[in-house]
């Protein structure tokens, strides 16, 4: 959508002070096309003016405004020989930094990007948040930000916001987590200020899962502009992606893909449903069909229970000596994530789907029963070729959540510039 | 989104013969004034002006085209002693209609509307379309659609359009039926010019679920702007409605409620796939398990077979006596209607269901287990009071297929008026 937008109004509706919402509307366009043509393009003032329609004297007045906010930096002439246009370049300025956070059922985590998107640096802390808390949890969450943020500025980096992801359904404009089954949090508001204090963009809540399929959007090498992200935590999520865009539905909370009913006769989920995808395929449901041991239901500073990446090794490690229960229960939980998978498709409409978090992680093992279950389930519609595993990873809630408050700064650069 | 419309571009822009895209655009937001406003309300050429911030003089030009293309009239100043605004009224033209149509397994069906959405003339003509030619049945609906339009011009109305819904998978584009199972039909072009020769606006092919969907839309009293439709025929169907718009999906075909799978282990489906909600809610699945003798695989002009209609009324009939077999088919329809449309509101977000065809007619009986199998496996999302039964009733593909053609027509009057 970005690359085909031209200015707002007229040229003449550009120059500064008269118009603020047009004014506004051509920052956002002007850094939009920094944004998109990325590191080493060395974008021009002039380019820039041509491609957006707006007077060079407009561009010259935008960018300015830009720089004093320390959002883009100019970067000098080529040396000579070099190929490339003459004239002074644009980019986003690299000492800005964004902070992507997750809290999940057994770990908290944070990462740092430029506005570029690049991850500067991450951390993983384990640890058993089910049942704890919220306050406690945002408490360790907060004092993991403020490493990463000490981190980042001994590195002569400022971070402007924040955004937090959860597994659960989250009201975003009043920072409430509305439930997080998983978590067994209901209706807790988290105070979002405290997390990252003082910064000009502020901290924003999102989905997990949602924010998970952004950052495929942004870092998938190529591929569909719509397709069906599958997120595989302790729950399962799911982010719908169409055109490209996050499609959240009437009230945010589209895409609950892990409560899907794939076994109407199934086992009760924590949702307060029966015989949910979670409850076949979550990691919980994969790690006791496999016989494999977990801190399950237990608090990991009281027990010796092995952490859950521990657990998800050891399920490698049976599935690769090729025990059977082990196969059993990840081909059973490929199986249902099929009929899940078949009726999403049925209904949106999409053909592809990407597979994240612990699916990706078993993806040599769970890929082939889940073609299996759409050829049976959703004949000719989702093909082998369109299933894919996550290009981001296990950061991709964290990068997704960055993104976003990246994505919000580029549609209204007068946040930080007025 | 019509209602907060303003005129496209400067007044001035709207003077004829310039810009002819400004001005198409300014052409819709009139008759789209007009045909909001509906009979009686005296709406002026000065009313018009205000509401679309065009010019009198431009709104004079435009409002000339518009009578001259006869799509709307003039009306009288009000009797002396009346209250109301002075001066001429504008009103939709009542003669003219469009010809909305239904091709389903059993029965084909046509209906005249005006461009209020008024069924004027209804005909609904029960055979057996399973496995017949295509062009055998588009033939028999000419000649239904030949009758209609010889009592329109008997009456002194126009025929603008047509509209065609189909129990299928359509491509609008090509006129082609992409694949409708219950008909059996796969990728049949259909000759829509010869449907209704020589109309103006041509004949446009619709799913059928998605045109009942959009008559619930227009002819709900009141109601959510975001709910699910669906459409119970021999197959099962379903139109997402969110923000009062038809969501179907990237590309076209969202919706298919009918091929979600809620019984994995379940009978093969005609979509080549297993278990889906059609195989247990269809018409043909609750007549066999309820024990009522039905034309099923049997071609009408052979068979002394019962109609569906016959069939249908026997079951009712059975119900009222309270037969255990056909309280069972019943309560079991409802209970997996129930696990398709909890899984469709947790993908969709949408938290009301509006129920047609047969779930409609059978919905004393299907309502109860509807509501029980949704407080299981959607608990608190979809609740008791959401439920509700179409306001339209069998003629709802039929009208939202004209309707359609209506709606295109506010949006792009160009077409018969230039």
């Amino acid at each position: 959508m970005a690359g085909s937008a031209t200015a707002a109004g007229s040229p003449e509706q550009g120059t500064p002070g008269s118009m603020g919402d047009v004014r506004r509307a051509n920052l956002a366009l002007v850094l939009g096309r920094i944004a998109k043509a990325g590191a080493g393009t060395h974008l021009t003032r002039a380019q820039i003016a041509v491609s957006t329609r707006l007077t060079k004297a407009s561009v010259s007045s935008l960018v300015l405004d830009l720089i004093d906010a320390g959002i883009i930096r100019e970067i000098g002439l080529k040396p000579q020989g070099e190929r490339g246009r003459p004239g002074v370049g644009l980019e986003l300025n690299p000492a800005n930094a964004v902070l992507g956070m997750e809290i999940n059922v057994d770990y908290i985590s944070a990462g740092l990007t430029d506005l570029a998107g690049n991850l500067l640096l991450q951390e993983v802390r384990e640890r058993d948040n089910r049942g704890t808390a919220p306050a406690a949890v945002a408490a360790a969450l907060a004092r993991l930000a403020a490493e990463l943020r000490d981190a980042a500025r001994a590195r002569g980096i400022r971070v402007l916001g924040g955004g937090l992801a959860v597994p659960g359904l989250v009201d975003p404009k009043s920072g409430t987590v509305i439930a997080a089954p998983n978590l067994g949090w209901n209706n807790e508001s988290l105070d979002l200020p405290a997390l990252v204090p003082n910064v000009p963009l502020g901290t924003t809540l999102f989905n997990e899962a949602n924010a998970a399929a952004l950052a495929e959007v942004r870092y998938r090498p190529a591929g569909d502009a719509d397709f069906l992200f599958v997120s595989g935590e302790v729950g399962v999520g799911g982010g719908l992606v169409i055109g490209s865009e996050l499609f959240t539905g009437p009230h945010g909370h589209a895409g609950e893909l892990g409560h899907v009913v794939v076994q109407p006769e199934g086992a009760a989920c924590s949702c307060g449903g029966r015989g949910c995808l979670e409850t076949v395929a979550g990691q919980d449901a994969i790690f006791v069909a496999a016989g494999v041991t977990t801190n399950r239901q237990q608090n990991a500073q009281l027990s010796a229970a092995p952490s859950r990446s521990e657990s998800l090794a050891q399920l490698l490690a049976a599935l690769a000596a090729g025990d059977a229960d082990a196969l059993d229960a990840v081909a059973r939980a490929g199986h249902y994530l099929g009929v899940a998978v078949a009726s999403t498709v049925r209904l949106l409409n999409i053909s592809s789907v990407v597979l994240g978090g612990h699916f990706a992680i078993l993806g040599e093992w769970i890929t082939p029963a889940l073609s299996q279950s759409l050829a049976t389930y959703a004949p000719g519609i989702v093909l082998p070729g369109s299933i894919s595993l996550s290009a981001v990873g296990q950061a991709g809630a964290v990068l997704g959540a960055a993104g976003s408050v990246v994505r919000a700064l580029v549609e209204a650069p007068h946040r930080l510039s007025s």
